[in-house]
């Protein structure tokens, strides 16, 4: 076939548009509904009869205020009660971006891609695992608002190292305000990091925290401490987000066989009392906030007790989640994992089954969507390339076929007659360009080309991608006032200590 | 967590035991029913108004005597006509193994996998890629035999090119046979091949040809040259298994760009005429014999012309390719495919997605589902391990949650405790055994630890596998009488000369 586009310069990595792709299609349901509904009533009964324990004693007073049954820390919430908070969780929200244009819509069938967060470590081709540093943090900001696929950074893609933890959080809010245009996520672990978090997202945009109240940007993970308990600095930082009307995702880490039950239909019974005893103390600060159901269900190896991911027990508990979730009519949080310790087929079979997990599942925001290797300890730059060209797949899958008249192509199929090709029909001629999935990694040279041109694998095209990505990055505009009180607000808090450390 | 099962042998690789596992949940729908009924209709508009090229002279009467109208070379069906001969499918059906314990099930939630079938080279991680052999072709079958997940043999794993090719299928139906106590499929390229086929799968099992009409044991893929087109060699292949109650898997080769329209809607409409128009002609042949929907739908690159595999569109189109077999009433034949040329990353993702694309399309029959690498032109060992490590991961997946009163845990998250863990709750100490999928290939060591045992990727540990199986490989008892009875015919078959070449 003759070339019809123009060779590609070193930097035009192909990319769809920046935009949230609904899912078109039906999530898959793994569980009918009386199953669901027997899983949510043993979650029910849980927090009726076995209580979860808070270490914090402004959420233990906020729970014993909306009458739930308070005995020393330990909480009970009656079904009614919960199913009444329940109700004013709204199904739908906006999150603003610093680039109004960036908006994120969340519920129904849309899906928001979220990189990584969280990770100890960082790790490419040329480097290996190494502790990260803030110039690592700030490359890998400059990839995820590069790779238009990732629709929000989640919270920081892994922990500068060369910082003091008690101020570290505001280098990274000052890096994802100036490095990204995207909606980013804060460190929601305890109240001064929360808080920061906020005034830093308003001021950014010359808002009040009022306003900010009115339009949320600002989303944290609120993980229990599974099994059955809400610790002090998530209870803080849970009660600093409601009470400021943003969002939070309320995450159980329910490892079947480890902090949940070895049965799937128990870690599930569990994710759902904690997810739901989270989302109903958000209501109590802020009735009507809006905040996520968080489902992150896998299994550990029996024989080691290692956390695995991706497995066919996390694909199947996505996907019962999402049925939970919206049993509830919490919008649905899931994620992007693989414990594959190298970026090879393993890391791709185990992302695979997780995003078709989750997104068949109906997440509605995928954390950890891009770059999460390790079982979550290390950030890969090679894989967030590699998920980038996962999510734009599935993208590209979720966009609906058109079949109208001409898409049924019966002109085409007459010109190019019996025994022909397509290659030269009006139609192909007119629509070539945008037919199909332009892979930014994939390969497709016949066998003996490839060898020709370096038998390159994927890890090694996605080492040169990224780099290629991070020499065209160009930072987007920030109004000089804006970045000097952004600044300023730092190095006050600075001067003020930051936040607790333990 | 300590050890609780005996460390593994060297040849205990973990699998479970043979045996089909139905897709527990309903297929996705990638199209509204008025979109399968607009492709449909356009497909038999292609049928009665542009025909199809039919280069066979008794295919050509077939069609006349039915009804067809006939001009020169070419077939125009009635949409009347169409219907009616579908009517006669069966939307079910049984094939017998040597081992009747093997046999299976087509249609309804069921599905077969099926290994590689057709490469011309073969490739592992010792040998490179490099043209097969007849050792290497029964290597692979042995494999096949030793992989549970791995139901049917599909027609030859590789080309033997050791070997002539007028009589080469004979020594692959000899070693389908003796290597295998499963279910093969055969070559169908004219009527000498495909006879050879049945003849020697009735004498393994002791029967006359009618006997094997009676109980159907072969399957052979017809592909239709498209666009439009049904060439004298599958033509005969087709007659040939019909008439003799067997299953000819009719597969349009429609890659969209190329053989097809370069709308996926087009591709599809194209695919489901072809098809069709086979299907047809089985039914002429022997109303009531069983028969099956191939799709094959992909998309090449259309930059290079090069066929892509496991794309987004590949996905979409198995997954409407299933709603097109339904609407007919067809049992639906996908594939496992990757156009990749390394076993990496890439590999995985377009084999991940090609599994979800047909599996969740409501496949009965997965061809290539193991061992299939270069988009068919290699058939590789390390491969065939991946896709086993793969294939099995659905079938946990499809294997449904218990979510009765045990499973929901409420005792075990009371015994648990508040902060607690599960390691060695009642329930986990009863269950842990079988309650996750046990991976063959994949590895969840700690990344220090992985590193301290030689930083093995997948491949690696692929080929590790292959060579533990071929070591434990035992061969499935063959009554003497039998075996010499094959041997007998295949030397005389030899000495007639075998089956045309071109």
């Amino acid at each position: 076939m003759r070339q019809r586009r123009p060779a590609r310069s070193a930097h035009a990595i192909p990319q769809r548009p920046f935009g949230q792709v609904p899912r078109g299609y039906e999530p898959i349901r793994v569980l009918s509904d009386d199953q669901v509904e027997a899983i949510h009533n043993a979650a029910l009964r849980v927090l009726a009869e076995q209580g979860m324990r808070v270490l914090n004693g402004r959420a233990l007073a906020l729970y014993r205020s909306a009458g739930a049954r308070v005995e020393g820390n330990m909480v009970f919430l009656d079904p009614a009660m919960v199913q009444e908070r329940l109700a004013t969780l709204p199904a739908r929200f906006t999150i603003a971006a610093r680039n109004r244009g960036k908006d994120l819509r969340f519920g129904g069938n849309d899906m928001v891609f979220s990189s990584v967060g969280g990770p100890a470590y960082v790790m490419d081709l040329d480097r290996g695992r190494r502790d990260g540093t803030l110039a690592d943090m700030q490359d890998f900001l400059r990839l995820c608002q590069s790779l238009n696929v990732i629709q929000q950074e989640s919270g920081g893609p892994l922990e500068p190292m060369d910082l003091p933890a008690s101020t570290r959080h505001l280098d990274l809010y000052l890096s994802q305000i100036t490095l990204l245009d995207k909606s980013w996520n804060l460190n929601a672990l305890g109240t001064e990091r929360t808080m920061d978090g906020l005034q830093m997202a308003a001021l950014s945009m010359g808002w009040s925290l009022d306003d900010l109240a009115r339009q949320p940007m600002m989303m944290g993970v609120i993980n229990t401490n599974s099994p059955r308990q809400l610790d002090d600095p998530m209870s803080q930082g849970l009660i600093a987000l409601a009470e400021h009307g943003q969002v939070a995702i309320v995450t159980p880490f329910t490892l079947a066989g480890a902090m949940a039950p070895v049965s799937l239909a128990g870690a599930l019974v569990l994710q759902h009392a904690e997810a739901m005893f989270g989302l109903v103390l958000t209501q109590i600060v802020r009735p009507g906030v809006p905040a996520m159901y968080g489902g992150f269900t896998s299994n550990v190896d029996m024989k080691t007790g290692a956390p695995a991911f991706g497995t066919p027990e996390y694909a199947k508990a996505a996907q019962a989640s999402g049925q939970l979730a919206r049993r509830i009519g919490a919008p649905f949080r899931s994620s992007n994992t693989t414990a594959a310790n190298a970026l090879d087929a393993q890391a791709a079979y185990e992302s695979q089954m997780s995003l078709w997990g989750c997104l068949m599942g109906g997440a509605h925001l995928v954390i950890h969507a891009a770059g999460w290797m390790h079982g979550g300890l290390t950030a890969s730059f090679e894989k967030l390339i590699l998920d980038a060209e996962m999510l734009g797949m599935m993208q590209a899958y979720f966009t609906p076929m058109r079949v109208d008249g001409e898409a049924l192509s019966l002109e085409a199929i007459a010109e190019a007659g019996v025994g022909g090709h397509f290659f030269g029909t009006a139609q192909t001629m007119a629509q070539y360009e945008t037919a199909f999935h332009a892979p930014m990694l994939s390969n497709w040279d016949s066998y003996p080309n490839w060898q020709l041109r370096g038998s390159e694998e994927a890890p090694v095209r996605a080492n040169r991608i990224w780099k290629d990505l991070l020499a065209g990055y160009e930072a987007p505009a920030l109004d000089a006032g804006i970045r000097e009180e952004l600044e300023a607000f730092v190095a006050r808090r600075k001067a003020e200590g930051g936040a607790p450390t333990n």
